[in-house]
């Protein structure tokens, strides 16, 4: 067998630029060491596709598939045209918007912590119904009414899983009158044409593969009602099957239904940042700044482990090291990954097939690593 | 030899009800493996004792010993009922009820910092003498004077292992003129008949096993000036024999000179959230939420690991997963461990004979999962 | 061959006074056991010396080098006389003094804040050119126009490798007209005779030896844009090979291009605290205080590991385990140290020819327990 014919088999499909051929290489490589990886890469330099890639059985081109916590990164960046708007101050207590939301020692809770994950609102005791997944807004009234898991304004954050996409709709909700996902798809998804969904239309549904994973043993016990039981809702089961459901992937929760290719969360990325194919950005740099400041850092309370947040973003640090000081982005739970970084012009995402580990180690990390070195030269 | 034998050598003696029949057999499998190991379990639900254990050569059903650190549990459960009574108000200044306290830096500190380790206020320069220990308003007094150990408000917080006690006895003495424990032993103890001592009476001497303990070998060379070294007054010795000498068990200094049973933890903790036996809960559900609400989390400046505190409780969390986010209680030195969860309506008491670890892996933790999981079915 | 002739050949030469005979064993025992390991040690005790060793073949009793941020330590030490005059109120805003800090988001950073790394100006875009390093002014002033990288009053804090140096310099220069360095050797280096210099005069050139470093290879890809790629400057090079250049040493900006000597660096910190020879100490024990109290604690953003921070001095903790709760002092890139310890009464100063490891198991931090130890009895 001659080298070209293994690489007829393992390789890639797609665009890789001359200057982005290393990162063309490294997906390869990556193809080529594990027959059942498949995946998608996409990502737009200054405003163009340089790299767009696809490889493996489970994953087309123009394949859709669920992408999580993705999810939020891609709320947020549609919740910032309200930011954008003057529609949202940033430092009002949430209770200016949605004044029910004050009780319970919530009165003094800002937009900024609610939305960099101090409120203490991972979750509701006893978890939600799965059919509560497709009422967010009575999702909403149940969170309004409770008391904060920890002192707001101590510093403590953690990771609010499946809260944080109920806030930024309700927020939406509040000062728009519009649903959040009709605010993106007007405002982002179509005039930019981006192949990311919060709410997949029936038209789309035949692009869907479902989500493939494999079922990792958890602890010998793992508390419900702790912390970490609570903001993931463990008592529902388990979170990844969930986008495999129509009604869910339909209604599109911002906290982690989303669906969509690499392309999709490149697009909306580099659309926030540079702008695409000639179109203008769509935040400016000053909106850009102010949702992308880093608000917390440290020992995340819910994962008990290193995060950065900024106003719901990701920011890169070491556990999760996809950019520069100035990158923002999200992770999902099967390690997709959209980001957009201003200091690089880059707007990336990763999609792949099967669930994976998505820290350092992880393949996404090690492809934005590769588009980095290559833009360095 | 038949099971029945083995079992009879290794088997725990006491109460677990049907549905607890699983935390038996932990409990026993812990006893067949290591034939020294000796403990008593005590759990409540929703008033009623489920779970009433003894096994191994060092315990027995009505023994009493020294419980550590969980002392500052029990403490901050008859400190509770001065904030239920209105009489302080955590968000005060220390020095509203203590002003002596006001010294060097320290007027702005709050009985919520004060409370939850944030006042930087471990121990004193060279140490307790072993005798200042029985005149606690002495060393308040010490306390009082100092600075610091670092900024107030930072944010930075570090176990008082040796202190907290004394802060909560004396702002008990402040605005009630009666001892910590006079107040614990009328409205707690007496009324609840729990086998849980801050000083023990003459009467109850009879019931006392000394505390056994293994010595481990510590760094090769350990400050005593440190930050942890102060905290745990290193030079006056080893502090795990402390509850072993009669003045000391006698005075009964809430940071950790409590001695009881596990039935007796048990018992003052169900008393607070559920009642127990018919009386009621001496806390209202509006005090638990304020007492029990997470103030830190995260690198403990003294132990440089991860701790969570509420108003003096331990807040369960990874590295000590004791309950639900809503469970509140206490550690000590030898890995006993008092808790309430209101979530599952238990109250929970584990004490041994010998000192072991007490995080996520040790026999406490286990025992409270079992617990849990037998209530969850 | 006898064991004397051994020691000969691997002994270090000097004093070390009976009481701390240990010290000079571990010394020797560290020389022994590494014939290439060549540092030189310092240890003052209220005020006299009673250590000052030299050994292996790259250090002489007199010869100086690069102690890379050991030169913040003292240039803290210099800063805190101007605290002391009353000339800056660490709870001033930063732009009090330096109105053009005020811009992007920066007008409520207070000095003390900006000091305890927690402003986020690690470092600017794109890195500073070489040929900054020698115009500290002007990279005031790029510094000045920045927003932060996270949210200011967040408690986020994060290493200021290259900048720390820069705010002390331009802070001293606004509220006195002189540089920081100046006022350093009239008030501090000339009276207390000391061979630890913020910029070496041609006159002691004939005592500088090189830096020796090895190069250890770092992680596979170093994003110079991360936030510890423009904190440590990556894209500029190697930093340890920095103070070989005549003139960033003739120079000697703060953050990291002072040059000296063991006995230097504990000369300047017995000095702070204790006086020595018969000089009083140049600082009260009310500016210690202030100056040394501890500000932040936990993960360190750019690090991303545990960090101690008091006004710009380092404060002890289990990673960097060099004295009491009320020690002070800095840490260098090769693993020099120089600290005071008002608790031990101890100036101390260790400075290695070849960079080594600088946490708990180095040599510094053994030097400095056996030290203590010594005292101890």
């Amino acid at each position: 067998m001659t080298s070209l014919e293994q690489s007829t088999t393992t390789a890639s499909h797609g665009l890789a630029s001359e200057q982005f051929a290393p990162v063309r290489e490294l997906f390869d490589s990556m193809l080529s060491a594990d027959p059942g990886y498949s995946a998608q890469l996409s990502v737009y330099l200054n405003g163009s596709q340089v790299v767009g890639l696809v490889g493996g059985p489970d994953s087309a081109a123009d394949s859709i598939t669920g992408v999580f916590s993705c999810s939020k990164g891609v709320a947020a960046l549609a919740f910032s045209l309200l930011v954008q708007d003057g529609l949202i101050n940033l430092d009002a207590t949430v209770a200016t918007y949605w004044p029910e939301f004050a009780r319970n020692g919530k009165a003094t809770i800002t937009v900024r912590q609610l939305l960099s994950h101090q409120a203490g609102l991972v979750g509701v005791q006893g978890g939600f119904a799965m059919e509560e997944y497709n009422d967010l807004p009575a999702v909403a009234d149940r969170l309004a009414a409770l008391a904060p898991m920890w002192r707001p304004g101590s510093g403590i954050f953690g990771y609010h899983a499946l809260t944080m996409g109920v806030f930024l709709e309700e927020l939406c909700r509040r000062v728009t009158g519009e649903r959040l996902q009709d605010v993106y798809n007007r405002r982002i998804r179509e005039p930019y044409a981006a192949s990311m969904f919060l709410g997949v239309p029936e038209s789309e549904e035949s692009r869907f593969r479902p989500v493939l994973f494999t079922q990792e043993p958890g602890p010998a016990f793992f508390d419900p009602h702790s912390m970490a039981g609570v903001s993931g809702n463990v008592q529902a089961g388990n979170l990844l099957g969930m986008p495999n459901l129509r009604s869910i992937r339909a209604e599109g929760s911002t906290s982690g239904a989303g669906v969509g290719s690499a392309d999709g969360l490149a697009r909306v990325y580099a659309g926030a940042i540079t702008g695409i194919d000639g179109l203008p950005a769509y935040l400016t740099p000053e909106t850009v700044a102010l949702m992308s400041q880093e608000q917390v850092w440290g020992l995340d309370r819910v994962f008990c482990d290193t995060s950065a947040f900024a106003i719901t973003f990701m920011k890169s640090h070491p556990r999760m090291d996809f950019g520069s000081a100035q990158a923002f982005g999200h992770e999902g739970a099967n390690a997709s990954l959209g980001y957009a970084d201003p200091l690089y012009g880059v707007g990336f995402g990763y999609v792949p097939a099967w669930n994976e580990e998505g820290t350092t180690s992880g393949r996404a990390m090690q492809l934005s690593a590769a588009v980095r070195k290559a833009i360095l030269g």
